[in-house]
């Protein structure tokens, strides 16, 4: 019984599918695709991934990801530096982006303090925050940060660490999203609302 | 309002999300993941890659993929070369094994006819059916093409095709897999079950 693939696709098929959410019937799949691909379409794609390797890394000031010394919100001179929204990653930060309501700088940890993962505080990006927390220009740190079991560790102890500075500290509200029903949140979900309920 | 990521990630979101079943927000996902990847990690993905383009082809005898001249299965002498089973591509191929049923040979089309899409019979592996079809060693050719609006194309198309030659051939039965409910099949479902009865 011949029950796999030649070699050179059972090795691209195991590789496709460590990353994330793909199985090994996407990997497959993908594999078979990419036999089909023209050459160059597979090198331009080579190329790609190589790129995003060798030209991206962090934002020098605020930890975004970026392909230039700093990111296009640090370098933009519209932004408001008196505000800095403290978020997990860059699908984050562009998540409030879309929002539009948000004008101010950004500072990006790239991770969250996670004990059952073995990051700790060390490991994220903070040192630079401290920094630019005693920056007399800016007047306000949002922490904007998912409100999940990490998170929440994050927010305290950010909260705690910034505590001393001469820096207003806030937190995003957590509660029901818009569009959504009550009946299918938790418990946790509805105390937060309630938490942060606010005056009309 | 930033709304994008950086080019280079980008440039690698639009090439990722162009792949089968991959949308946007995966495209994003495994972009950010290759971010954070080791550089040894990404090049052995692109030499994976790389690789599946240059050293796997169709087998030259039955169209099979391969990296080799002959596919593992036609390269076997213990398989019976007295039968060739058609199959659409690879995957089939491999289902076709796992049955533990069939020790023949293969042919595998690498495409179905289609219309639709602009495939005629010109542009599937069929040449080299016929000339397999000559050998007097081959006594049966068992057609097992998806039982799809293509693949019955196909299957009628090739009947036709062999009618001439001196060998037999069959194909295999459409209708209710193992383990399921007759009552969530349809009509045409149905109709080919009883079709392709046969006697207890």
């Amino acid at each position: 019984m011949v029950d796999l693939y030649p070699e050179p696709i059972e090795r691209l098929i195991g590789k496709l599918s460590k990353l994330p959410a793909i199985g090994r019937k996407s990997a497959e799949r993908l594999a078979l695709r990419f036999v089909e691909m023209d050459r160059e379409e597979v090198d331009a794609l080579c190329e790609a991934l190589t790129d995003v390797k060798t030209k991206v890394h962090p934002c020098q000031l605020c930890g975004n990801l970026t392909d230039l010394e700093l990111c296009s919100v640090c370098e933009d001179p519209r932004r408001d530096k008196s505000t800095i929204c403290v978020v997990q990653d860059t699908p984050n930060l562009l998540a409030i982006e879309k929002s539009r309501e948000y004008a101010g700088l950004y500072h990006v940890l790239q991770g969250l303090i996670s004990p059952l993962d073995q990051v700790s505080s060390e490991q994220i990006n903070l040192d630079t925050l401290l920094e630019r927390a005693e920056d007399p220009e800016v007047k306000e740190i949002i922490l904007a940060i998912n409100p999940t079991v990490e998170g929440e560790m994050t927010t305290l102890f950010l909260a705690e660490l910034l505590k001393g500075k001469n820096v207003k500290i806030t937190r995003i509200a957590s509660g029901i999203p818009f569009g959504a029903n009550l009946e299918f949140y938790d418990g946790t979900t509805l105390y937060k609302a309630l938490e942060d309920r606010r005056e009309l």
